[in-house]
């Protein structure tokens, strides 16, 4: 896996280290305190996925180069103003290993610089002048916003359907994926079909990735995931494999599962409910859905040509099923 | 002046009709506590001025009537979602006289409401499909941004120089009503001679509403206000009379001064300031800015021809001036 990771880095490198070049020099802000968030922001680091599926999809649909690396950083602002306002929401104080923003400079700061980022984004896709780019842009950001809407009011839903989990991770982490190849397509000035398939991949890819997500909350190494097991539950997200064992088990064990949410103390849910998503096959029937979605990801790459780009799609979209943080 | 208010309003009475019509109806959203919250921030009032002042230009520019109420919805909307940012920011419990927002759905409710505003005002603009208004709006809401991060970093600093809070007000008030005003323009096919002059207009305009605004703040009639004397300061916002009259004041006074705003304790703020406000000319001096930010308003309406929006136009800019609450 490692090894794997490795070769797919190795190959992406000259296109991240042109994505790092535009995120460090493209803020222009003379406002130091955004400059200041964003530097600590951009400097934890993350893995520039969006960016990255951005880049590939424009790539493969013979976009010219060289503005990419620019609008690529859309993707990366969005993102990072979803995070913002995310850790206020959550009252997070870690994020990817280092002390979160709002824990150094309180949330007012926080929630303005995500604002800040936002809008950035949208001028950077305005600036491609192009009317597509910015509905689907627009699109993006409302329906994103919902979804960061619906999963405030379904925490600590215990109650919450398999449904209403999907509708949630759709909104707050598939559909930027989407976006971001679809803005790719679009920069390449692809067929309509050609567009919807990218969309379509990024979606399935997105949902691969957040099944996995959540999944790894459960059967993760907490050592190489910065954070404890069950973590997502401790703060009243409830995920498929949850909601997929309170299915299963039996009455008596749902009231006990429901208790262990409610009091979020993640040491007791580690040793009561990882038995269980082990007895009920919970754990298998989340990878068998992200399985699903995997391979739709693949298939909808189907009507691409083979290119290298089309390559590096189904070897990073393989990784993120695979990957075990 | 409440019986000029009242011939004003009059006039203006079938478009804020459309302007609430089309606030009411078109949120589109199915997620309910995103209505909950809008339909909260909507019936608790506000004088519409950005949708008005976005219409009147339009009109007075030659616009077609058809979209106008919904497009002036941006304006709207955008200024909600800084308001429910702000509110959290400020730790707000009370906004135009009802419960704010963010004492009903609790901070993290408002602030992804406010994500969801913001990026319907940016749907509704792309959905004009006019490259222009886009970049206006995108630029708008950058700037906007980072002059809520200042006056976050500025507050509770008496330090502040005139500059500084007329950089604020420029980008946390002035700059959205000239969008509004400009938008209006470019919807009306403006020459780009015009369009700068309505931008300007609403510039101008917006500096006054903001300069009066923070005048009231000292003199307005707290029941007509609905908040105390010197609440800003209370909260630590420096504004224009204050930094006169610290200009001025005698160091032992400055000293007397800087003490009260750290313990923002709005009695004694009232009893110890005003008189020294009164002493030093400070209210006059800020009164005799905004006359000026007035007549330059008025000034930009010179290049267009007389018409009834004109007209309005000059009547809104008196009014803004002249109103007491």
């Amino acid at each position: 896996m490692k090894l794997r990771q490795k070769m797919i880095l190795k190959r992406l490198e000259p296109d991240l280290l042109r994505i790092n070049q535009a995120l460090s020099g493209h803020l222009a802000t003379h406002v130091h305190l955004i400059s200041q968030v964003w530097d600590h922001i951009r400097i934890s680091g993350g893995k520039r996925i969006r960016p990255l599926l951005f880049i590939l999809a424009a790539r493969m649909c013979g976009a010219k180069e060289d503005r990419l690396p620019e609008v690529s950083t859309i993707f990366e602002y969005l993102h990072a103003a979803t995070l913002l306002h995310d850790d206020v929401v959550d009252a997070a104080t870690v994020r990817r290993g280092h002390s979160s923003a709002n824990t150094i400079w309180g949330n007012q700061a926080v929630i303005l610089v995500g604002d800040f980022l936002l809008s950035k984004a949208l001028s950077i896709a305005v600036a491609t002048k192009n009317i597509r780019v910015m509905e689907v842009l627009a699109q993006t950001t409302t329906f994103m916003a919902e979804g960061e809407v619906l999963q405030l009011v379904n925490t600590g839903r215990v109650d919450m359907t398999e449904a209403e989990y999907f509708e949630v991770i759709i909104r707050k982490t598939a559909k930027l994926m989407a976006a971001a190849c679809q803005i790719g397509a679009l920069m390449g000035g692809a067929a309509p079909a050609l567009e919807q398939a990218m969309a379509e991949f990024g979606l399935n890819l997105g949902i691969t990735f957040q099944l996995v997500d959540d999944i790894l909350d459960f059967t993760g190494d907490p050592q190489e995931m910065g954070k404890p097991v069950c973590n997502d539950l401790k703060e009243g997200k409830i995920t498929l494999p949850f909601i997929h064992v309170l299915g299963q088990a039996t009455p008596a064990e749902q009231d006990h599962l429901r208790r262990l949410v409610k009091e979020s103390d993640v040491t007791a849910l580690a040793r009561e409910l990882l038995p269980l998503l082990d007895r009920y096959g919970s754990i298998a029937y989340a990878r068998q859905k992200a399985q699903h979605y995997t391979l739709a990801a693949r298939q909808n790459l189907a009507v691409f040509p083979d290119s290298s780009e089309k390559t590096l799609f189904l070897e990073i979209t393989d990784y993120l099923y695979h990957r075990t943080a």
